[in-house]
This record gives structure tokens, C-alpha cells and sequence, in this order.
């Protein structure tokens, strides 16, 4: 039953990544199925060569690639001429009016990954990414520990590509990521534990049964998906950085990343380097880089997840002191939120934007309305604000705070009375407002 | 209450259509707020230069415009240099090898508005078309008659433009489609009765209310976006036809857009002209078009609905016998499929493809599945699906249709048992094939 894991690397000259190097003691390895440092234990992460970048990659190269995040080929961490491409990343940059209106600021950008494809979160990204990656080392079966997005993502992409797929899920998630799972046809196993129990659970797999872990043993190629998401914002704003981006810290790995980014762009020119303030958001239940932050500690008390926002509720966040170290550098902030201000947060963004988000969205519309509230966002920065996932996964977080329709009969007057009758709620509502 | 129906046409130069036509009589009218010949009650069709546009409109200048729907907007009935733009279109035409296996087809693509912006369906195109117009026409309250999409839609793209909205749904709707209505703040009228009753109430609202019905009034402006599926397919094909179509009947209208969108490219020279096939997929529950195209009628005769397909259960479709006419004339084929089958065509796009559509996209997959069955589709025809709506708004559709995870506890021994149990099922499943 146990399988050797594959150890094989592609030769294919399209790589331009070098090595796996570890974050805190440099050593470095051959970028095969690893993710932890056999020295220090620290995490890996990808290498490139930047000189070789600079000298081959324009703006202009970069345009006419395909629209996806394959556009960025050469900065991920792939060797196959041919990745798998379901269409996912360039989402949308959209000039947020009414809600900047609404906040007080001048220059608002949303980056839509609501709407990102197949599956309607970042997370398609860095499945992107990590099951290219996974048939290059010659894997067969891929797996994942999710809190619900990845799992989506997992067997959607590992379906297209015709790849075995096994995926673990807290078995408390919202029904739309259970179900949003399993119509793939993987065999899901629904852990009773939360995220942190799963995440244990599937390291001790990784171990025995030869899978590639998008998010474990595959995590250093993974997480370099979450780059584009640093990239395209740049493209986007016309090949220019922002002042400011406010993103969900879940393992914290997203808001690193994003950082990576805009620091590749910039070391190989393809950008005007310029400082840019990270600040991260978090539920209060479940906050623990949000209170390393506030405390001025550079490590990460784990907590026991208790919030709406599932698919952020990660109680020991691998890359929550990396997290914190950028929002601090940078002069940003972490704060978190309670679950009526994520749910206000979602609703927020839907009435002024037309944009449906799920609970880690609210969380940081409302984190990001929380920041310039205090003053921790000035009004005249270019601010983007990142949205990672969709509100139809997690529909049981507003049910019952957005109202009914009004059931009427298929006649004018029985219509008339009902518009009568809502106009007035309005009114009164408003009056109670003035009172 | 009742307000002044607004009239007046913006004067742009940006405008490149000329009139509004009627496909019956060929009466012109400005293209204002309506629908319906004066003279022989008619629908009405928006006319444009094509001389000009052969004249102005290349490939290199399309390829240049935005990322959406809006890089043809010579082609479509807006005047505004600024449309709203949210993303809309240029969703993924994906080469589905695997499922193309399976049917046993050559050259199989799916055109996948499942994740079409904002809102996952192929409205999000007529839409934002329509409101564009709507605001050049001096409407401020915008509504729509609707089966669920066109709800999420208008609510959506109508938050984003600051335009107040009401919209009228079936009371008996999907769960996600009202939910996924409500969160953006419209007013939601839930009719007792079915979408046939809901789309006549609206008629006479309309007459009174002053508001722009997206289908209703504004149909001509409307029903247009849906060329844009036609112009990207052509494009993404590497500016080509392909040899054959099929997309779902509801109304019959995205099917007779799709159509007029390569007969417009054709005739203007953007692509090479060659006869397509155009067939259509109507669910059993509801097939006035199919049953009108078996029979060789060239009348509908109205059904009341009976399916689980909810978005394309439309009983007295309006454009049921252009469609008709079109699959007659091009030698396709209209055929329905039982709700079991519907089912099946959803599971079968995600297991292949990782692509989960609601019911609609099940029937056209269900339909092409029978009609490769039955020899009507060729294997080396290039062959083109319309997967037209994302399957987390009809979650109901195939609850109960795709297993149940196998639960655990967060332990190695509980897993290895559960996987131990579960591949056991599948051998005794491949057994019972054999057998």
C-alpha cells in the first residue's frame, strides 16, 4: 500500500528556478518533494535567478502571454513547456468608487479572486502551480489538508488533469466547500478535528503513503502561486506598486508571498521599487499573528479556532512570524474582527460593489474599514484590498442577516401592495436612523 | 408613484448602432426604451453600420481592448465611451480532452461562463450591456424578470453602477439564486407562480413604473451581450468558426445571438465564413423548442414547466422559433434530456473536466453526450459547448448524487482504516461493472 514518494526532477530547460533554500539557516537542496530543512527544520523556500530574469523577461513579454498566471511563467517554480491551464488568475482590478466613497478614501482598488477559476478562490492559484509541479516530480495521487478552498481547488484541477486525488477537510465546514468538493469525484475525508489536527494528520501521510501534499511536501512550489497575486495587482495598476494592500493571514503564507512579489518585480526592473504598507486581517476568533502583532512578540501563541471565517481559522499559522515581520517593516498593521463585522464586512462590499464574498473577504473589508476608522489608512493611499474567495461557499454566514424576498401573488395589485409595504419598512427603518 | 417612461437616446459619437428593427416587418424605430413592433407586435433588433465597422474594426484593435466583454463594444448597442465594466467575459474556452475521450470525440472545447464575472453565469454579459444602456437612457430604478441568474445579475452589476433595483423570481427558486440576490440589497419580489406568470406581471409593470426591465424593455440592448459568446469563442479558436455548437434553450435568445455574433464576424471579415452547427439542449421537463423542432412545427406550443433545470424552465420561450429555424437551417439538432441525465452531465463535466455547472450546463453536456450517442455530432467535427451558469447556485440539483465524505477521527490508524474501506467499495463497485 505505501508507495516510494518520487524523487525525480524535470531537466526541461524552460526552468528558470534553482534551488529550495531554507528561510532561516540557507542551507540548500535540489527542488524535489521537500519542504522543511533536514538542519534546522526551517521552511523552504524557491530560488531563482534573478540575473537571468532581468535580462529576459519586459513588460511586453509578459503581455503577450497567456491571460492566466502561466503569463508569469518564469518567476514559478515549474519546468514543463506545458502547464496545466484552466484559465486560472487575472482576475479583475476593480476601481472600488462606492466603497472607497463609503470609507472616506480616495483611491480604492478590490482584486476580485472571487471570481478566480475553476473554483473561485486564490487558492486555484497555488493548486495551479503546486499539481504542475506534482506530475513534473512524477506523482499520481495528490492530497491536501484544507479548510475548505483548497480542497475545491485540489480535485477540480487534479479532475482536469487526470490525477488521483484524496483530500482532508475539518468535518465542520460549510456545506457549499463539502459539496463544492466532492462533485469532483475525490475521496474526501472529513476529519473530526479542526484545520490544526488535520494539518498533523496528513504531515504523518505525506510521510507514509507516497501523495503529493499540495500544501506539505509540495508547499515551497505551492505557495509561489500566491505571487501573481503580488504581480498582476502591479500589472494592473499600470506596471506601478500601491501604497497599501490590506489581505486575509490565514498561515500567513498569502500576505508573504504577495511581499515576494512585489520585491521580484522591482529586482529585476520591471518596476519602480517604492515601499508599500502590508496590513493583514484576521478574525478575533481566531487571531494569533493579529495578537503576536499587538504584542510586540516575535513568535506565534497558537489558539483554538472559533469563528465564522473557516477558511482563514488557522490556529498555528506555519508562516505567522514572517507575517508579522512584514506588516511591521513596512509600517502596516494586523488587526482582527468579530464575526458580526465580517458579516457586516460581506455586505458591505456586495451593496457598493457587486461583489459576493465569503467570510474571509468580510474579514478583511471590515479589517480594512476598522484601519481607516483609526487612521491607520490615510485617504489619499492607493489602497488594494484582496478578496479571495466567493460567498456562495459559505452561504450559511449571512442566511438570516439580508432579509427575505416579499412573496407576493402574480398580479399587479397584489405587487403594488408589496412595494407599498417595503417602501415604508424603508421609511420607517430611515426615520429610526434620524432618531 | 408612477414615473415618466425616460425617452431620450445619448448622442455619442462612440455609438455605431443606427436603429432599432423589427424581425418581423422590418419597421425602424430610435433606439429607445422598447421592445415590441407598434405595427405587427414583432420583437425588435438592434441594427448597426457594418460597412463602417468592416471599415474601423481589426483584429489587432479588438485584441487590444480591454479583458472583457467591452473589446467588442462596436459591435454592441452602447453609446457611452465609459460602459460598466466589471470584468464581464473572456471566461476560459477550455480544450476538454478528457471529457472529448470520453464521448469520443476529437476535438471537443467548453466556452465556461461558469466563472463568468461577477456573478457565474452568462447574464453577467446581457447585463452589463443592458444597464449601460439603461443609464445612457436615463433610467434609474432598473428590474428584470428572472429564473435566478439574471437576478444575481441585475442585483450585482446594479450595486456596482449605483442603480436601485427590483427584481421578480419564481417563489420555488434554488436557495443560492436567492441568497445570491439578496446579499446585494435589490428589493425581491418572489412570485407564486412560475416564470411565465413572473414574466407577465413584469410586463405591466413595466408599462407603469417607469423602470428598465433589462428583458422586457430593454430587451433589444440586452439580448445583444450574448453576441459576445460568439466573438470570444471566434477569437480564443485563434480567430476561426467551429464546425459545430451546443448551448441550452431557455428563451431561445442566446442561442439566436450566438448566431447572429459569427454571421455579423463573417460578414464583417474578421473570420474566414463556413456553415456551424447549431444545436440546442432543452431538459424534458420543459422542451416547447425540441418538441417544436421534432415535430417540424414552426410554432411553439407553451408547456408548464416541470424540472429540476429551474434557469432554462421557461414554458412560452420568445425566441423559440428563431431558434428553430436556426438548427433547421444549419442541419443541427435540438434535443432534451431527462432530470436523471441532467444530473449525470454535471457530474460528468467535474469528473473530466473539473468545470462544475448547474443544471443548465448539465443539460447541454447531457445533450451532447446523446447526440454524439446518436451520431448526430461528428467525431472530428470541432465541436464547441456553452457551459452557461456555476453549479454552487443549484447545490439542491445534486445533493444526495455524490457520496458522502468518510469521516474520521485525527488519528494515521483511522484514515488507513477509512482508506482501506473505501477502495474495498470501489473494487466491489468495479466488480458489480464486470459482472
Amino acid at each position: 500500500m505505501t508507495q516510494a514518494i518520487p524523487t525525480s526532477t524535470s531537466t526541461s530547460t524552460a526552468a528558470t528556478f534553482t534551488a529550495l533554500k531554507c528561510k532561516e539557516c540557507g542551507a540548500e537542496y535540489e527542488p524535489k518533494a521537500m519542504h522543511v530543512c533536514e538542519f534546522c527544520f526551517g521552511p523552504l523556500e524557491v530560488t531563482y535567478d534573478y540575473s537571468a530574469l532581468a535580462r529576459t523577461v519586459t513588460r511586453r513579454s509578459i503581455e503577450a502571454g497567456p491571460k492566466s498566471i502561466w503569463r508569469y511563467r518564469s518567476f514559478l517554480p515549474v519546468a514543463s513547456e506545458t502547464p496545466i491551464d484552466v484559465g486560472t488568475g487575472m482576475t479583475p482590478l476593480l476601481k472600488a468608487n462606492r466603497l472607497a466613497r463609503r470609507l472616506g478614501l480616495k483611491q480604492l482598488f478590490i482584486k476580485n479572486d472571487a471570481v478566480n477559476m475553476p473554483t473561485l478562490s486564490f487558492k486555484d492559484r497555488v493548486v495551479s502551480v503546486a499539481l504542475t509541479r506534482a506530475r513534473e516530480l512524477g506523482f499520481t495521487t495528490v492530497s491536501c489538508a484544507s479548510t475548505g478552498n483548497l480542497a475545491n481547488s485540489t480535485a477540480a484541477i487534479a479532475a482536469h488533469a487526470g490525477l488521483d486525488c484524496c483530500v482532508f477537510i475539518p468535518s465542520d465546514l460549510e456545506a457549499g466547500k463539502i459539496l463544492g468538493t466532492l462533485i469532483y469525484g475525490p475521496t474526501v475525508m472529513a476529519v473530526q478535528g479542526n484545520y490544526d489536527q488535520v494539518n498533523r494528520l496528513c504531515s504523518e501521510v505525506a510521510n507514509t503513503h507516497g501523495w503529493g501534499f499540495v500544501n506539505i511536501n509540495l508547499r515551497p512550489y505551492y505557495s509561489e502561486g500566491s505571487k501573481t497575486l503580488g504581480y498582476e495587482v502591479i500589472e494592473q495598476l499600470g506596471w506601478q506598486l500601491p501604497d497599501h494592500i490590506v489581505a486575509p493571514l490565514a498561515s500567513g503564507s498569502l500576505f508573504t508571498k504577495i511581499y515576494k512579489g512585489f520585491q521580484e518585480f522591482t529586482q529585476v526592473g520591471l518596476v519602480e521599487g517604492k515601499s508599500v504598507r502590508f496590513s493583514g486581517a484576521q478574525a478575533d476568533g481566531c487571531s494569533p499573528i493579529a495578537q503576536a502583532f499587538k504584542e510586540g512578540r516575535d513568535f506565534i501563541n497558537p489558539v483554538k479556532p472559533s469563528t465564522i471565517a473557516k477558511s482563514i481559522a488557522i490556529g498555528n499559522p506555519a508562516d505567522g512570524v514572517y507575517a508579522v515581520d512584514i506588516a511591521r517593516k513596512t509600517n502596516g498593521n494586523i488587526e482582527s474582527v468579530t464575526d458580526q463585522e465580517i458579516i457586516d464586512g460581506i455586505k458591505l462590499l456586495a451593496e457598493t460593489e457587486g461583489i459576493f464574498t465569503e467570510t474571509a473577504g468580510g474579514t478583511t473589508i471590515a479589517v480594512l474599514k476598522k484601519l481607516v476608522e483609526a487612521g491607520k489608512i490615510d485617504p489619499d493611499e492607493t489602497t488594494v484590498a484582496y478578496i479571495t474567495g466567493n460567498g456562495l461557499k459559505t452561504q450559511e454566514a449571512v442566511q438570516g442577516y439580508i432579509g427575505e424576498p416579499l412573496t407576493i401573488e402574480p398580479k399587479l395589485d397584489s405587487f403594488e401592495r408589496a412595494l407599498e409595504r417595503s417602501r415604508t419598512l424603508d421609511r420607517l427603518e430611515w426615520q429610526q436612523v434620524l432618531v
